[in-house]
């Protein structure tokens, strides 16, 4: 667990609701870690314009990869961008409508994209990708051609500049209010996967990979 | 179900996965009446922030709220915003890597939100966040009081323009790698609820309600 703070600028020093503030790199790390998607920023003709996408890292490093005919990609090395990638853990149930909230864990980095062009950097990157959706995928499925590689452009971005918030636990309700007859607690939320379907044109024989039958 | 298309803007026309492209106001009801968090993206000082954050919506109008303190939401009346709702549904596991996608239903709205002042609507937009968190509890759970409604923004976007992006299905392989002895198909992905956690300052006696126990 790294305890490397992240370090504070003021658009990432929480104003509001500041115990939610988590200020060391791991939790961090741990957010990022644990997303399939991230939601991508970008200003596109002076509005903001956001996207999902999928997303890996390495080290201190945020890698988004897209075609690279994709508008908002392009634009985004001149730029600085925004990518946030958040956890709902649960649905906070109040006695109170007004306390009613969300248990979550959000991750937020800024920065200036750099478009990676060296060939190693590139496919380290697409494999860190690759592998936080479909871990096990790189070492089975075939690789990248030339090709492919120059029709994918990787973005890096440092995660030098972060914000990280979360909350959990039960409701917090007014004094008064908890002598009242209503529930309260936490609904937890969490993503599931569900059964692999196999693909209609797989051939015949070839099982589910335990990488894949593992996370169902 | 509607079936008024969605206005096309040139920036909510599809240039790339046509296919993708839904252009049925339904779909985009469908895609924002099924998610419990969108991410909202404004522009702070030129540079995009994307943050989680609860929604609702009635007819062709979305709401979202925050505490008035908020400098994200204060910042938003004067200007553009971006709101994405994103499902992600499945991980697409194809023979090449440069095949891998992801199976999604993502809408993504554009506008000038307007600061709801009217007292009804600003009842009827806080009502319809609630109901699309948690189902049932404006009826159940204590009302705002009105220092409660003061401390609290509500912000209306209209759905005049949006884009509705979806995919669906297996992989789509190349030709000649549909020999290739590599397991393909989909991993369904989908958000779950686990069981009702009491508030450990529940006040005996006060069951689980179907409108939450219903969900899990």
């Amino acid at each position: 667990m790294s305890t490397t703070p992240l370090s504070p600028t003021d658009r990432t020093i929480l104003r509001r609701n500041r115990a939610r503030a988590r200020t060391d790199r791991s939790a961090l790390y741990e957010i990022l870690d644990e997303g399939l998607i991230c939601h991508l920023g970008v200003v596109v003709d002076g509005t903001p314009r956001v996207i999902p996408t999928a997303y890996g890292r390495i080290d201190d490093t945020l890698y988004v990869h897209g075609s690279t005919g994709a508008a908002s990609l392009r634009a985004a090395p001149s730029q600085e961008i925004c990518v946030t990638v958040t956890h709902l853990d649960g649905i906070v149930l109040a006695r109170a409508l007004f306390h009613h909230s969300v248990n979550y864990r959000s991750a937020i980095v800024y920065g200036v994209p750099r478009n990676v062009t060296d060939p190693d950097e590139k496919l380290a990157g697409l494999r860190a990708i690759t592998e936080r959706l479909a871990p096990g995928r790189w070492d089975t499925a075939r690789r990248p051609t030339p090709k492919e590689m120059a029709a994918t452009s990787v973005l890096a971005v440092s995660l030098e500049e972060a914000s990280v918030k979360t909350r959990e636990g039960g409701p917090n309700d007014d004094d008064e209010d908890y002598a009242l007859d209503v529930w309260a607690g936490v609904l937890p939320v969490h993503q599931a996967f569900g059964d692999p379907v196999p693909d209609p044109r797989l051939r015949p024989g070839i099982p589910v990979p335990p990488d894949i039958a593992g996370r169902a």
